[in-house]
């Protein structure tokens, strides 16, 4: 008995859940959780199915994606674990935080890798012996030094293949070749309450601006920097008092918690992508 | 078209979704949201489904029940406003909060009136133009005092079917013999993350217990005191500087928008019973 | 024995609170709570002191801003109702929850009338005895319709001096000279987590970005548009399955709770504002 | 210069204040912050202030000690890092988390070593190059696994003064004469609100009850188990869709950041005791 994961995206009609549930049926698979969402604005249809059965799932796939139009997206998944590979620039809370759950198997994730702009965080991923990838900026300009990094992830993915890549406080932008690429496998943790304070500092500009929370987003990457479609997000309340560098270490806790929350969601395959926003089912 | 909500509670197999969603398809119905759950330890199989059509709702709810055994719970609602009957003592807060979402039409219900053991709140109830029941209990026992307001349910009853009994701060302990008669009717507010300072003044022992978070639990009524099914909750965070009556004062929105929300999610057809809990489609 | 509010904002220097101290001690008041803060960046003192004793405090105050230069603001406050008109629209909800802590005694305020662009609120407030002026925009344009209301606050002020104007969603946009008029008087609650979602329709546009959070901020007015210091804030966790309307609902319940809360602190004279930011001791 | 934080408990008078702050004022301290509590029940005062300064700190304290009787508590800590053993027992992520932040420099610690029934941890724990003292139970009563402990801290204890023992999930509760010897000393993680879920499985229990929150509770340990002063609580939203297992792991983010933060407030000296609650300045 294996455990599988159907995902659905299509546009809405009467008798689609029926006709799904026919299929399944006809494979006497047993449904652990089923949910569905219809964005009514749009007529569009999301399900997603968990079950568990002995099948070929070639034929069940080929099978339900017959009741579908060809705009419609049907996958279905394992529930293994993903391949990620982690980047990240100095700071060690977000990365670190995964790799205590990794370590602790609380994050069914394989981790290939970290790469980064620095080498503060060597020691740290070797504690967990994992491969270390320092690919300094020194003179390169964004393209050039984005090429390294591709290649690197050519080699990476030569081996195994990459489900996502996640930038555990990323401090560089992507250009739109490197996020085309990876469409919808970036995941990114952004250290405000999108869409206040996109871009950088945004404790200093919180500080600034006197507000009385500080948050964090977790998002896919677009092209437009700090603008992909939300995962996850929360809060805390500050007061005056916080210092810009309290407030950062306020923050990092937010981050990480909310972050490790966003790829959770991710590799369970419970995110849909629409219209630049997520559907979490 | 009508908006109809199809409720069921059943043993869990194979193949119920698709029965349930076969019928459906007949008759042509277009479903709005569809939300499952199953409680996997007990096999117990929940299903709520809300649909937009132009039915005979008495021949489809039929059909749907000869799917199911007898020990099933299949219930069809139209989407029309309950009708509640407030109980409430000398604390205004949340009959204020609920009359003011009924007066500005935000919480589909019909208030056939407040009954309290004081006449404190006549003139608020007035003010929206509800009957205010007062049935003091002067040197009356328990019984006696309650079999007064028993009386008095029946007479608004033998005029309006009562759907829910709303205690909004009653601070009176109900006999079984009335939570038996309005079994699974009753939605009572409680001073205190429960199972916390379940009873009397738990504002008093939060204080000198010297907690960091009060909070708010609106729950069925059952025969054991504060020990119903939970529909809600929620909590504010507090310091040691925050004196008993300053945290009643901030309860007070606590327990305003908890009940309110558990209101809400109940006269929607939202919430399942099972094993002293609430299953929330 | 009268209850008085000290509050000083000054240059930081050494000796400060040992100054007022001495001047506190020789009148032998008694201190029940005294905070203070400085701001390091600026050098910037502010302090908080609340005592009972039975004073000249026309003496006490001059004593006080004696040690002082003039660059400081030294006041010293009774414990007395604050005297308020709310302005309001067409929604009730923050209107309502303030009318109900009102009636309620929960809020020391005053409330010398209701100001609306619109007459949809007139059976609310007069539920509650209190006047309702409607002052509707018709042809004239935003300074003409200011004017007029210009010229009914100043007829209820002569009368009784207005400590604040509450805009309790009012959706009218106000000019400088009205600001500078009530410069620091005038308290506004916004529709959003400032800053994201500045000015018009932000539950729109928070369903449109699909974000997982929605919130409110109260804050003092100045003439950028929901750019004034902030007071409170506050968020609630939404999902993607929740329409516009709902998320207005939801954040009706944020909206009022802030608002009043913002309220609260004003009202107890526990706000300093500065450098476009709020101090809250 | 070098910063210190001067504590204050005693009882209430006039004065006090202004006595303090003359000291300070004669030895030309610099006051960055400066909180003060009065426990209005029972007449208790309680101040800190943190200032810079160089003086000579014996006599200073006694200058201050001078003013007060034999029944007031004063103290004066130099801001230097605070020496902690960790004790722990088969889950990594509060330790983890301690570790995170150690190596990170956010937390002003000095681990001398873990200490754990369970030689579960002693390879994540020897990534960060610290000492893992592994005393089995075995066929050991409470008190002779007890001795053990003891006599390991009183091992480590020559060699460095310990501050504080954090129990990071240390599954083993402590007799009376352990917590005697290390009175205030011991800071614990419950996995609930407390008090809810007092003891073991709060988990299941939180499931079996039915309750939409969960949360977790750090406090000082006291002979009365998860009776002790409550330094921090946090609290996260659930729904009936979660299993136990689900539960523990959002519990493990809410307990290791609850547990962290009480760690930084006592290390900066910001927690006073009294009557078994806690008053965080």
């Amino acid at each position: 008995m294996t455990r599988f994961i159907l995902k659905i995206q299509t546009k809405d009609r009467i008798g689609i859940i029926h006709g799904v549930t026919s299929i399944l049926l006809k494979y006497q698979v047993n449904i652990e959780t089923n949910s569905e969402y219809v964005d009514n604005d749009n007529k569009e249809f999301f399900m997603r199915v968990e079950f568990i059965g002995k099948i070929n799932s070639d034929k069940l796939l080929s099978e339900v994606k017959n009741l579908f139009s060809e705009n419609s997206t049907v996958t279905l998944h394992q529930n293994q674990s993903k391949k990620v590979v982690i980047f990240a620039t100095k700071e060690s809370h977000c990365l670190g935080d995964i790799l205590m759950r990794y370590e602790n198997n609380d994050l069914n994730i394989e981790i290939l890798g970290v790469i980064s702009n620095y080498d503060a965080l060597r020691e740290l991923t070797n504690k967990f012996n994992l491969p270390y990838h320092y690919i300094p900026v020194n003179n390169l300009n964004r393209e050039e030094h984005e090429n390294k990094v591709l290649e690197k992830l050519e080699e990476i993915n030569s081996q195994f293949e990459i489900d996502y890549l996640i930038l555990a406080k990323y401090m560089r932008v992507l250009t739109p070749k490197f996020v085309e690429k990876y469409s919808k496998k970036i995941i990114n943790i952004h250290h405000s309450f999108l869409p206040a304070f996109i871009g950088a500092n945004p404790y200093q500009r919180a500080y600034d601006r006197g507000v009385k929370i500080i948050g964090a987003t977790a998002h896919y990457v677009t092209n437009d920097l700090d603008e992909g479609p939300i995962i996850t997000q929360d809060i805390n309340h500050i007061d005056h008092a916080l210092s810009v560098n309290e407030l950062k270490l306020i923050g990092k806790d937010i981050e990480k918690v909310t972050l490790s929350n966003a790829i959770e969601l991710v590799i369970k395959e419970k995110v849909f992508i629409y219209n630049n926003k997520t559907i979490i089912l």
